[in-house]
């Protein structure tokens, strides 16, 4: 039999909290670089991967100047002073092929019939729009606009000029970033590899969530859950198991996962006696160990962080709702960036401004997260209903639309209120 | 030669647009139901799928009363009128072991020892916090609040009854539902297929993006570049190549995409003769045909949409910026439905608002889209730097952060006003 009530204030390790402030401050100061490797990817395949270098283009786009507009190519000097009173007349000598470089210009005077996509022929700067015409007969126009040289052209590079930068390194590739790649001829790009995520589950209590439990035991939900969030997030999990809830075996879990990974997750440890282990293997895997044990969040406060030979641990609480919590707050933006992805301080995610609909009271000196379901109504600010439930209830997370986050300093938000709520992915 | 200066509207099927608004009314009215097939997939392969059906419950979770913390499992009728001056005495005759079913109970005025997780022994119906209590010795504690029968206990079913429903179909598959699932013991889960995108390029001017082009030609970029698109929103492209520039074969090529995909993507048709050709195919290959042809927005005008036989077809501008807008606007929001999401009215793209920082015009009667870049500033209103350059320009889209919709009926925007951003994903 354990001792009851010990008061011992190391067992639950909760005393000592630290604010959400200073527990992002240190994540930040001990965030190991982003990870060297990188692999090399068609560009067909690169959606969502972080540049690794800066990417130059090979060519001009587009090679040679086209026309943007179905029309005639001409000399802009032969429109100057054309109107509707006073047209240009210029004769049609010939059309410009599609897909083909014409080898001959229309000459002074003359025009050569042009569609968009042409190239624009020797002797011509600038295009007229077929709508600025009317024919005379098959081979004159009348032009009742001037046109400036370059009008209706894109030029040789306007798009990209030779050695420009095409994408940064660290940046996140989007589709129009596969198109232009693909303008320009680069078949090949090269990205920075995956955020390694090890998962460890831990609690006697706890068996494969493809087992039936016996009598006393329950699934691993958790472990699930969080390799979802960290695919989610463009990270690679790998689930090592549960371990058993002694110091050695955890030990040799964690060392093992700690080999192949950027960050090892510790999950569920829930229980007293797995809890001490964790805190104690967490400590003693490396340097410098445990960063901070406890943050003033609400939920989510039993998180611990800690780093050894900059592979950084985190010890996540055993209640689903918690760990999500904690999850998003720390491990989410270690991840973001380890992946290499420069931060340009845009928000990542939709929110939603809402009434809230019932009264929300909260500690001060603590920073408390609430979900919420959203009713839309029409003409009218969307509710926010708060979503009661023990965090141990992982159904009120599924049952939620978002979170709203009330700050440290506040004391609660009154029932009427607007408030911003971070939607779900 | 081309009979030069047509006046022929029907060439340029342009002149009769419909209002932004109208063509999102005909696109709602002609998009056909979320096809039936289905496919059964792990659940930890189920991130981001589409429920195809409702999913119930097989057991109750927890499956017995759990405690939500350290303590002591109690009679809370034992605790009634605890105070710190008057604390209830209780003696501690056991140990909840964890992973275990408690076959015995601690009996009246006398509680066992618990864990977080650890399940309720007979007799019991709360859990005293180990922070509520004080040892008087090692079989005695002291109890200094009195608690609630259900106080710290999470009950059976409170997460999930027998026969709930966790998942409504049409939702979309998040970490947290996957999590749920795997709790309660499902394995697999029956989702909607991916919706199913053809695309084809046309234009005698285009060479596949990974050959090198001859001169006069150029890489295909929209189709990569649309590519691209349909996987970000979750459909499943298929690349058939480049038409040549003749009715037959593109028809040729268009049977055999609208036989094996939801929606097949016309792209990059802006030479007069391929879009003629084009617009022929698109109007013969089914009923009704064309739906609109032209809508009054900037980029993107010359737009096609048309339906065969239940299929969607589109035919996209030959501007790269021009189809990626005509993309977001039409194909999106029918990728969206087709692949049977329940439509929560949820904002699905992170906004910011942003300063303006040069006057914007727009005609009135036609909606504009508008790339900027974004750069963030500390303490102020981020700025919105619109980006100057030609819709066939795809680096504009690459240097954008985001897009401004200016509604039809605003004649433009002045520098230093609000503008909301949408902002690429």
């Amino acid at each position: 039999m354990n001792s009851p009530a010990p008061k011992s204030r190391d067992m639950l390790g909760r005393t000592d909290t630290v604010s959400l402030k200073e527990a992002l401050r240190l994540l930040r100061q001990h965030l190991p670089a982003c990870p060297a490797e990188t692999i090399t990817l068609e560009i067909t395949e690169a959606l969502g991967w972080i540049c690794a270098e800066n990417v130059l283009s090979p060519e001009n786009l587009p090679p040679y100047p086209r026309s943007t507009m179905d029309g005639f190519a001409v000399s802009a000097a032969d429109t100057f002073g054309a109107s509707e009173n006073l047209p240009a007349y210029l004769e049609v000598t010939g059309d410009v092929p599609m897909g083909q470089f014409p080898e001959h210009g229309p000459g002074p005077g003359a025009c050569y019939h042009i569609a968009t996509g042409g190239i624009l022929p020797p002797g011509t700067d600038a295009v007229v729009m077929l709508e600025h015409t009317v024919a005379v007969d098959e081979q004159m126009i009348e032009v009742m606009q001037p046109v400036a040289s370059g009008a209706n052209v894109i030029g040789t590079g306007e798009d990209i000029i030779e050695n420009e930068i095409l994408l940064h390194r660290g940046h996140r590739i989007r589709p129009q970033d596969i198109g232009l790649l693909a303008g320009v001829g680069l078949e090949m790009i090269v990205v920075f590899r995956r955020v390694r995520v090890g998962i460890i589950s831990t609690g006697d209590e706890i068996v494969p969530h493809d087992r039936v439990p016996p009598p006393g035991k329950i699934r691993d939900m958790n472990s699930v859950a969080l390799a979802g969030m960290v695919r989610e997030n463009n990270g690679r999990p790998t689930f090592y198991g549960i371990a058993a809830d002694n110091e050695q075996s955890l030990t040799a879990m964690m060392l093992e996962a700690k080999s192949a990974n950027d960050i090892v997750l510790l999950s569920g440890s829930s229980s007293v006696g797995a809890r001490d282990i964790g805190e104690k293997v967490l400590e003693k895997l490396g340097q410098p160990g445990i960063i901070f044990h406890g943050v003033a969040i609400k939920p989510g406060k039993p998180v611990i962080m800690a780093s050894a030979d900059d592979t950084l641990l985190f010890g996540l609480p055993g209640h689903p709702v918690s760990a999500a919590v904690a999850f998003n707050l720390f491990v989410r933006p270690a991840i973001i960036s380890l992946s290499g992805v420069t931060d340009d301080g845009l928000p990542q995610y939709p929110t939603i401004k809402a009434k809230l609909m019932r009264n929300i009271n909260s500690a001060s000196g603590r920073t408390d997260y609430v979900r919420v379901q959203i009713i839309i109504n029409d003409n009218a600010l969307p509710e926010a209903h708060p979503i009661l439930g023990k965090s141990g209830a992982l159904s009120t997370m599924v049952k939620a639309h978002g979170i709203i986050e009330i700050e440290e300093k506040i004391q609660g938000i009154k029932e009427g209120e607007t408030v911003e709520v971070e939607l779900f992915d």
